[in-house]
């Protein structure tokens, strides 16, 4: 046990324990809910802390043995070493200041240990004076926000690269099967499987596009803002410095923004990013929708086709397979529009020079994100793969519907076609038939215009 | 054209116009959109300041000729024949000061009218010295979306009765109807097509309990409190006075709210009553999802029931007809949901003494109850009363399913029924075919176990 | 390592799993994150399994035996020692049919080795045959969403009662402390700080007394309705046993739903509920709002009154205190607003029998209530108790301003008291040095007008 | 009055009106609330028409004489005049059927009146045979969405190029004026004024490049594409034509969607573009609750600015100024939030080849846009522009607080500083004074380092 203590008063840690006072009191005042910050968001800060301290022993503020071991102390973090040292509730006070403190207090402990000394020993290795120098929380966070969501948006983007792969193979494996093509709900005109298919692919192709080109407005980091922006206590050579080592280590191309005072209090810009993984939330959830009505049945419902089946259906119905993963997914969506709302609300709660909910940010745009790269993962694998199409009940839907009645209404005009539709459901006899019936046309020029390749294209 | 001024400055209004300065100026500077604020909203204030003017005559603080024009110029805005003389954007700045202001002109310029003086006469009717005598905007508006709020909400309560007997009788017509049930759209057990529209009643039955109780927190009222519930500026006996003579007016039992500086500044009631617009809306949007889904087809989708026929259903798929009414429904649902958001962020806005957004709370409040009001209406007669069933159709579907491998679970065992629903799927013949085949059962005793109302009741 | 298999397949589960492999299965597929059911869902549940057991032995259908051993694993699973046991994902596909399936196999295996018999002996107490007999997941997981409800419904209730005692407390101890009463954030009329914190103590008790009563509606369970309500494979005397059994075990008055059908696809009381978790979010979202307002500065803000100092508040900022527990209150209000969001969508997107994303709905409403109940608490403890008035600075404020031009606007008349209030501005001097010098009053009258107590109260 | 009918029924329509059986109905049908299909969505199908019916008569498709009278008259609708002949409501089911229908009839009876033939001769010109030839509701809807909205995004980006430019003036006007910033509402460290505006200028224009560049996304049409992308019943060459004639009539870009099936159901651009109104609407809000907080008084509160006195701020308190337009703006934000929870909604709830929920979508789309477009409007010319500082005011409340404590750390320390910030407002004396009452600096030193011009510098 050990003993630190602040203005504030003083606390007992135990030995085996990295973080310090701050940590303690903010794990204490904030335990809402079991729910942890991100490691991602953590690993951010401790680069951040990596590289001041490198600045600062360049630029002399820093001792180079306390800069080395603090720059070393950043990298096991970074690791994810001490991913068990970060105890505080996600959902915090503070705009993020404890989170802050607490990458500071363990890597100034563990610096501490690495160069032989008692944990706490603040006097030697500060987390304030040393490895918070000429940072603020506010200039911190904002930054580690970006860099966490950029590499989170860059798998994401991969992912919504591999699903729309995987569904273009399935519009070229289904290319050739005619069905019925459905709007609001009813039986309306041919179109192919296919088709089907290379619509979700076209709708992910953009989220995928999307998902990649907002990465940009990422890329603008505050470094060296400090409190409010203004730089205060930051010396120039350091902010630069700073920057431009950050830049190197950093996988992806960032560049200060020009405007210091905005990116500290703005809070926007994820406002944006999470509105387009709404979006991926949309086309995913419609897609989850549509397989879900066509694998309906198998035999009280559509039925055109069938998903893999992967786990017993029912505890006391036998035999039933539900399209579990299509449910998955429709509930992942739902969470991402409802972490949408959340980012939108503490972004607009920002005041001043500063956004006070801004872990509920990180937190729920962090959340959005991983849950759509496993979701999007499960979806490829466990179900789009696995899509198997019910070729002759496609066909057989089509050929029972009277969907032939809009094919020919440009040889018998629509008021007729309407008529003749009404009649053929009426009488339960097939569009087809009625028309030779009638003799409005002959059967070889019926079958010319029925053929069912020429349904499916324009012309 | 008379000029209207005050401290800010001057103004020339038409002549024929009863609103003054305040009223003109707020519609120049919220002009945002054509939407105007609620009729029901300007009648409710207007029948408070109808009171008002009774108290204030009889406590002796108004000259009864004065008291007198106003009451019967309230009485005028309340019966909806100055409609038109209320151009303010119904969402606007200033807490609903415009609003109460336009009211308080209008009073005051047809009661001067009434009294054969000339508009503009402010002198001798003052809209805030005469009209809004003891009151604050604060006061009233607070009420007045209350009483307004009120009146729609006992008119809602009954269009969900309504729409429950509707759905009831519905039950009553298919009870006999044998189809099948489907979870996660797959084919499950049997049900009967009453008991899916009994199922839609219990639903709706709960939004008309919930919406009748909820009037509840509505009644207490808290005029007389003026600009902060401290009542300031109020007598004690005009206070008194002015809620008995409200109470005796208002159709619906209404109290004194026993905290003024709450009942002025939170808005959670509103919050509260739109959290059950939206549980309603649930309900409904739920019901036309199940219609639509029943209805689809007709051939290539569930078709078990048909919607009525309303309109032709596409510019260019003849003998189209759509599920244009539950669709409709749907749109309302979300449109409840919205502004059940949107009054939630208003109502969280609100600051110390008073909400500053109390205009979108009345406004998104209203425009939800007064859609469900017309969209229920229409449902019910457009959509409900019209639903047919497709006996024959419902038949088929359960009897090719594998439903029956859940009713002879007990009797054969879990494992067995899952092998032999497979089994039956994929050969293509029926489960009771199989179950004959296998040599498992005897006829006699199948179709005893298959005997179809048995199926849909417990034991 | 034992083998497990069903129709789909086979799987080896380490021994010391009391799990088997619908649970493994369903843990792999549905791993988008590291959220898991909450506990309270799946004691719930376990409730059910032990009542359904002596329900299922009583009638004969259970061998005693067996009887005993599956109630005393449920007994187990409900005291939380199994809590590790349960790895699939809170957000999962399937209805809840793998918590079901998860909770089933657990007692099984449990049952299993308390008999002597080795984990998977499915022969001899199987998860369906025997744990699950009679039941479905449909009406069991419905029923276990009600009861975890209803505890945690019970439990906020009360801490909801606490705080609104806490708040009286501050009501009682600020009763005389007069200050500025502030409109639109601008100097409105006085008011005192006890008025203020009644104000809020009132809401909270408008919310107290909302979750005690909303109880009610959740007290309607439908356990016996099976796969959609119809009761399908469960005896009658099962029905009427189960329910009297589960309602003497549980600590809060339940009735059977009359129509179990409605009971087991309508979600719509779950929205109701978590309808009143967002007013009370809004309400706590206010408090929290003002709080902050209140507290700005030290000495750049209004300052009237000081917060409780937890941590210090700045990593660059000494001696800088920040209100970190309302920023903690007014996050947790946004991430309840988020989730009824999702319970919104989740409860809309039921389909004919049943809705496939009630473990989402599930989730959410469990989550806010548990958040709110620790947010509830921390906000008592650390926040509302330690609240202290700046007598002084709220006492200057109210002198320096403008409002006795609204005192005055009885005696002085409105338009006078305008002008003298943008004087008194534009002069820098005050209110009531303007009406001496300007001779409108003595300074006894103004004295006895100006009197702090009688600015407060009505009359 | 004439007689109009089709299969489902006749109807009789007053002569003077334009629409025919069609919109009739759906205006009966739909008559949930006052709100009607806004003009800009009419008048781009308008222009749809007009496209169309050139390129029929040039294909040879459409008898010149009934082509000319059809591009007339949809060049009267696109100019506005016929804008009182679209009674249907906004929120409407049919997927816009009833819209399109509504333009065709309008077109075809002015068409026939303009060949001097009486309105509802359809034998001669027919609605769906001749002014919807080739197209279908859902290629020519989904097209004028694009169409309606890119029109309205183009106006939107020069609105807040201009808001950005009034931003950016008050930052150059307010460069010089050093205040107080704050972090979590405390004081935390200096800032100007300018710097202030200069970070919401910063903010809007990224909105600005945000609405200019997403108009892209927008500039995919899919004409030609009919019911369901796959272009059925439309001729290859008017395919390729009509989009050509539209490219050249319309004044922005566009090109043919490559996937027209993709093109007709997915509705993730419009959320895309919602959605960054949505950023938009958050910076408004932030923005709107700075400049509120800022003027917060005049006495009681931060007082820092004075906005534009635009009215009576209340009826009761005299001389109150509210800040009314940005309360304006602030529920504009909430409304375009709600919106886009709309859109969400309904972009999701597409099924299969179509989304019946379109109209919700264009609806609510284009209304976020007219709102925003006229709000920013507003908060440029009645408040930007007129916002004024109290330059006294600000300096005052720096040199009362305890920022110089952050200033100084670098020379004396955290935990130092820490204490003296505490000491100071414990004592009530300026941070100044005690660090020189302690002797820890030279007053020269200490008035070098808080130089207020270098304390909004970094460095």
């Amino acid at each position: 046990m050990r003993k630190e203590s602040d203005v504030l008063g003083e606390l007992f840690i135990e030995d085996d324990v990295y973080y310090g006072l701050q940590t303690a009191r903010a794990a204490l005042y904030f335990a809402v809910s079991d729910a942890r910050v991100h490691p991602e968001l953590i690993r951010a800060i401790a680069l951040i802390k990596k590289v001041a301290a490198q600045t600062n022993t360049e630029i002399g503020d820093l001792d180079p043995v306390i800069g080395h071991a603090i720059v070393q102390a950043a990298e096991e973090v970074m690791s994810g070493r001490w991913d068990d040292q970060f105890p505080i509730s996600a959902i915090q006070g503070g705009a993020g200041t404890s989170t802050n403190a607490n990458v500071n207090e363990v890597i100034a402990n563990r610096a501490l240990e690495i160069l032989g000394l008692p944990k706490g020993s603040y006097d030697r290795i500060h987390p304030n004076d040393h490895v918070n120098l000429h940072q603020s929380t506010n200039d911190v966070y904002s930054t580690a926000m970006r860099l966490a969501a950029l590499q989170l948006l860059e798998e994401l983007s991969w992912r919504f690269a591999e699903l729309q792969e995987a569904l273009q193979e399935k519009e070229r494996e289904f290319a050739h099967i005619i069905k019925l093509g459905r709007t609001q709900l009813q039986d309306a005109v041919p179109i192919t499987l296919g088709q089907e298919f290379g619509a979700y692919a076209q709708a992910i192709a953009r989220d995928r596009w999307r998902l990649y080109k907002v990465g940009e407005r990422l890329r603008q980091v505050s470094l060296g803002g400090t409190a409010v922006g203004t730089g205060i206590n930051a010396p120039l050579k350091y902010i630069y410095l700073v920057n431009e080592k950050l830049r190197m280590e950093f996988p992806f191309g960032l560049a200060r923004n020009e405007n210091l005072v905005d990116g500290i209090q703005n809070m926007d810009v994820f406002v944006e990013v999470s509105g387009l993984l709404k979006a991926a939330a949309v086309n995913l959830a419609k897609i989850s929708n549509d397989l879900r009505l066509l694998a309906s049945g198998p035999r009280g419902g559509i039925g055109e086709i069938r998903l893999p089946e992967l786990q017993a259906g029912s505890t006391i119905m036998p035999g039933k397979v539900n399209p579990v993963i299509p449910e998955l997914i429709n509930q992942v969506s739902i969470k991402v529009i409802a972490n949408d709302l959340a980012i939108t609300l503490a972004a607009e709660g920002g005041q001043l020079e500063l956004n006070a909910f801004s872990p509920t940010i990180a937190h729920c745009l962090l959340e959005s994100m991983k849950l759509l790269r496993k979701a999007v993962d499960i979806f490829i694998n466990y179900c789009i793969k696995g899509v198997e199409a019910n070729e002759e009940r496609c066909r057989e839907l089509v050929e029972k519907s009277t969907v032939y009645a809009t094919v020919l209404t440009p040889y018998l005009g629509y008021d007729t076609c309407s008529e003749l539709a009404l009649e053929s459901i009426r009488r339960g006899i097939s569009f087809r038939h009625l028309v030779l019936e009638k003799g409005l046309m002959t059967e070889e020029t019926l079958d010319k215009l029925l053929e069912v390749e020429r349904l499916t294209r324009p012309g």
